[in-house]
């Protein structure tokens, strides 16, 4: 039975930059799970009206029906017990849960800023006017005037990626000698900016460059050719 | 045999406020061992020559000598393995170095702003002229000119925190259902403001708070009792 992945799409099928979707992706090969990714819009709410959500990742595991990034991975590791762990037992899972919320509280705000324009422009047209009111309505501006692709937003998400940088300069990943969820959690940030911006965040002397390398050649460069497919390298 | 944990000591030996001896200490505690904490002071480099540091922690185990606070606790994990675990496994500790990284690039030079003048205070008479020379030759201004004891710097710190705070909304400890190293990096840390500072940080109903009232009461009101010894309560 393979699985189904309701993952955010741009306006090719193959543009998919989702960073929440790209954690899922990255735990599901992980374990070794075959899996179908549908293709999904913003405005598609009826198609994922089944999961009582109105955003992905919905995973679809036959007669199951599991949402949010976090809970997902906490399924898998749970029913996929006999594959390699995603968190390396209770205290990393524990840990993971805070790197989770470093990303999102002090990483995605900053990359949000950045990328905001870039992901504007990479939607399918259905979705164009549903993403500029909803956000716009949220951040109480413009997404121009939100949007801060510049140098200044590029330093302060350098400084604030300084633990991640420091740890990796002791150890390849954040589980340590191998990847695990902690460290798709913030690489799939990272994809979302690789997906759809040209704007360059890392040198390529970068412990953090060398560890987003590493990621992206894993399972078999399967990240790596999913930028190559968005046409964003 | 009884270890012994040279400690940083202000103006009276029981004002103890180095953060990274913090880590250490409960550490110690989590293990269950003995330990003798001997005040030291800044200006005591020749107390501690044998130990090729110049500043504290230095444990002394017998005949070995072990400096630095991660250094330690790895020390500790492993030459100590039957008492309680301080990571719990490879993955955690692996996990639990990003943390480390984290408090000392994102919290700590915040509350270093906020309590400066507090630790300046607090020195024992013969460190004062070394701390002040020391500190205003790397920062390149003077202490006074440094300090930013204030409601910014307090809300720049409860920023940075929003992780920690998201998390211990879902588990008692970073580490999970228990205590852990993880939790000893960041306690210390606010070990260091408690010990020496009246500025308040938290509010009450802030899971931060609760998290830190179950620190400082664990190993039967350790730490509590030595901010009471401190005349800082």
């Amino acid at each position: 039975m393979v699985l189904k992945l309701y993952d955010l799409a741009g306006a090719e099928d193959n543009i998919r930059f989702s960073p929440y979707c790209w954690r899922v992706k990255m735990a599901l090969k992980h374990k070794g799970l075959e899996f179908e990714g549908i293709p999904w819009r913003y405005v598609e709410k009826e198609v994922i009206a089944f999961s009582k959500q109105i955003a992905v990742p919905v995973l679809v595991d036959d007669n199951k029906t599991i949402v949010d990034s976090w809970d997902i991975a906490c399924y898998l590791e749970s029913n996929y017990s006999q594959q390699p762990s995603l968190f390396g037992g209770k205290f990393a899972e524990s840990e993971a849960l805070f790197i989770k919320f470093w990303c999102e509280t002090q990483i995605d705000p900053i990359i949000f800023k950045i990328v905001v324009l870039d992901v504007f422009e990479k939607l399918h047209e259905k979705d164009k006017d549903y993403f500029r009111k909803s956000r716009e309505a949220k951040l109480g501006k413009t997404l121009e005037e939100f949007a801060q692709p510049n140098r200044d937003s590029v330093q302060a998400l350098n400084q604030a990626l300084q633990p991640l940088r420091k740890t990796l300069k002791f150890q390849p990943y954040l589980g340590g000698d191998e990847a695990n969820f902690a460290d798709y959690i913030i690489f799939a940030s990272f994809m979302w900016i690789a997906s759809i911006s040209s704007t360059k965040i890392l040198e390529r002397d970068d412990s953090i460059y060398i560890w987003r390398e590493r990621l992206l050649n894993s399972f078999d460069g399967y990240a790596y050719n999913a930028i190559k497919a968005s046409d964003n390298l």
